[in-house]
């Protein structure tokens, strides 16, 4: 494990990064921002976009047992009802009566009172609360209200008026609809047992959030699967998950000592799950190992939930023994900002270095794998002369056509900013088109990790750069 | 053009076909379904995400003038107070009293009454209702309401109570974004007038849809442009972006005849527009000419709205000049889910034709674009035996590691019942595996669109299919 004290990354340095070079920004910035909403800026959606179809890639278009849906984001209510989020999704709060403010009663009484809060019923953390009387966080009065259950869904209205139409939810994860569409799944995708359907899309949970950039945000992007197996074969499915999960978690480039995979207790487990481990990533600062991604065997609850709530049989018919029976599901689980924040924070580095006028400076490099970095490369002339952009350009171009690899071109500035802007926003290579190119037909190529140069033929930067991305 | 009755498409068809291949789905369909809404299945939501990477790669990985933008959904609600959309965002409804069914005044005073109402206001409708008197649709009684003014905004609730919590929409549109973050592009994207910023993503309307699939959803998603320019400049920077709407509309491969372009009268203008164009689709059907895609000039009507709202300076400053202005924008707009069907509904075709028996039969086509297909190709080995299905996994395989290009297996039925499968799913290509294959290492490959057979190599399979994909 490294030690926070040793890593250069932090969320304060990330989070000003991101603003600064167009990864990220505030949310309805110019009108003060929204409750911790976030824009993904230029080079945000490239890395989201990249995640995003890495991750398609990787799950369903690599494996011919999983298959994509894209269900809406409003549902019939009938389903929140079924899933038990109606009833079960709620955060225990409490009100500080003096200023107003309103925190999560667990999340006070293990900050505050150093005590477990996990299990607790409100009546237990209200009781916890009247006997402690801690003080109010933000104003520091002992004024806190008991703690209530509030339903962290956000309802809106389907129809033109309240007393008309019919109130339905923004839905809090994705994972249902791929229950709902089930049956329909089942009846035109020619899938057999074990199958799964992934699904990639926005979900919103009314709640109070920490402010911890885009790790928790109301609105936020999942990345979800449900695999469908024969209960005996859960077990040997789950481990199977988990071995996946691993692969990606590598597939991404992580550094090992920042990810650890921890099991769920029984009495931490939902009410719905078997087994669920966390795949915890270790945040720099007070975060510490906060939950990245989750594993979970959901067992027949929610297709058995939904068979009884709609009425439609959702049983599958096994043609080798003549049975029916609930498949068992298998749920990996992978938060798509959650993945964008670590993958920034695990590529955050700095250099002790000299600048062009020998001075100390710091080099400041996000080291992404080059497969989910925003620029593949940049190309770059050395002076702006018509001679060498020209053959910048036509290079630009050829990798534009052949390839569908994105590269940065930039004509401004003395070089050696134009490489730090380039490190800084990650691009693994720099082609540098100088006097020479126009005797030798050669470019200069950087390598953004080592700073290393070399010479190649302007003729092979399509393939060296193709085989370097792959 | 095409006359409808010569068309082999039907709304009816195609909806069909959608269900019973896994493109769309009813959405919330095991609970009777929700407001029209539609979940996109396995194939659906490859031909979406085939659709949105082109548009994307088109507009902006291929221009250098264009950066991606992916905000919220929920924004502050003083950006659509800025915006207008509080204020004007209505659709006049009356409601009928016997059975309580609600429908758009103006389309009620256009299909019942056969009068122009664009342009009339409430007062205008009602009076014409009352003076008329129409019979309600649904249940024929006289006995509609005036019409009145709803907001379609979707509205919800950030923070646990609606009396604490602030009020928010989700957004109608995706393009107030580009205005509220275009500071923050300006500021760190290295852009120079004229540029674009690009979204995709999810809006929501609150209105009544007439059930068009989906054509009109209340969830629904858009690809937006605004593209900034200097005022002077704005009349060419539109002819440019007609063109380029032209040419996407090629790229997509839609027939001619069934795409046209109106130019909006005077009357028709929005508020804030100097000249807008829509690209109308010819539907079948009782549909007819109906909106597909739309391009406006919308001045500085955004810029200065927002900059007033928010209170910051908004203005772009021209280096050269040492003048600061608000720069026009120029949007053209595009929706996914249209997109889609109208795809759907052009590449639909029936042939006449004679089974497996020698029976008169129907084959069923859709002439996919091959960009576009879900499938690029399908290997099927003959028969189900050892030898055959050893060498189409192993073409399978090859194809998915050596390229992005997204191929289907099947080793199920008799050979002719999988072309029809194939062909009714849009997949261009079919390679089939038989015993000769085991002599002469080549495979017999099938062209979708003429049913013309060919023998190639194995060993040339990745590029020939790569070759025609492109």
């Amino acid at each position: 494990m490294t030690a926070n004290a040793e890593r250069a990354a932090s969320m304060e340095k990330i989070v000003a990064l991101c603003k600064r070079r167009g990864f990220v920004f505030p949310g309805s910035d110019i009108y003060g921002g929204l409750a911790n909403t976030w824009d993904y800026g230029p080079l945000g959606i490239e890395l989201k976009n990249n995640i995003k179809q890495l991750w398609w890639k990787t799950f369903v278009h690599r494996r011919r047992d999983i298959v994509g849906l894209d269900a809406g984001i409003l549902m019939h209510p009938r389903v929140w009802e079924a899933s038990g989020h109606v009833v079960n999704f709620n955060d225990p709060l409490v009100d500080c009566k003096t200023c107003k403010a309103r925190f999560r009663a667990d999340h006070l009484i293990e900050e505050r009172l150093g005590k477990e809060a996990a299990g607790l019923t409100p009546d237990q953390m209200s009781e916890i609360i009247r006997t402690e009387n801690p003080a109010c966080p933000k104003c520091g009065n002992r004024t806190l209200t008991d703690a209530r259950q509030f339903n962290m869904m956000f309802k809106t209205t389907i129809g033109p008026v309240s007393e008309t139409g019919v109130d339905v939810y923004l839905r809090p994860e994705t994972a249902q609809a791929m229950f709902v569409q089930f049956k329909n799944i089942m009846a035109t995708a020619r899938v057999k047992l074990p199958f799964g359907v992934a699904q990639i899309g926005k979900s919103f949970r009314n709640e109070i959030t920490p402010g911890n950039f885009i790790f928790r945000d109301i609105e936020f992007e999942q990345m979800e699967i449900e695999y469908f197996v024969r209960p005996e074969r859960a077990a040997e499915a789950f481990d199977a998950w988990l071995d996946a999960m691993k692969a990606w978690v590598g597939a991404l480039g992580l550094q090992d000592a920042h990810v650890r995979v921890r099991e769920h207790e029984q009495a931490e487990l939902s009410h719905y799950s078997d087994r669920t481990l966390d795949f915890e990533y270790f945040f720099p600062g007070p975060m510490g190992w906060k939950e990245l991604y989750g594993l979970a065997n959901r067992t027949d609850f929610d297709l058995r939930q939904h068979q009884e709530f709609s009425g439609e049989d959702l049983s599958w018919f096994d043609q080798e023994s003549g049975t029916r029976f609930l498949p068992y599901v298998i749920e990996p689980t992978f938060g798509v900002d959650r993945t964008i924040l670590v993958v920034l924070l695990d590529a955050y580095d700095e250099e002790a270095t000299v600048d062009v006028n020998g001075k100390a400076d710091t080099r400041i490099v996000l080291r992404f794998d080059p497969k989910v970095a925003p620029y593949k490369a940049a190309i770059l002339p050395l002076m702006k002369k018509p001679e060498l952009t020209e053959i910048a350009k036509g290079i630009y171009d050829r990798i534009q056509t052949e390839t569908d690899l994105l590269v940065d071109y930039d004509e401004t500035g003395n070089i050696g900013k134009r490489y730090r802007r380039q490190d800084e926003i990650g691009t693994p290579f720099c082609f540098t088109v100088d006097p020479d190119s126009l005797d030798d037909g050669s470019v200069t190529v950087r390598d953004r990790d080592t700073t290393e140069q070399d010479r190649i033929a302007i003729d092979d930067v399509v393939s060296w750069l193709s085989s370097r991305v792959r």
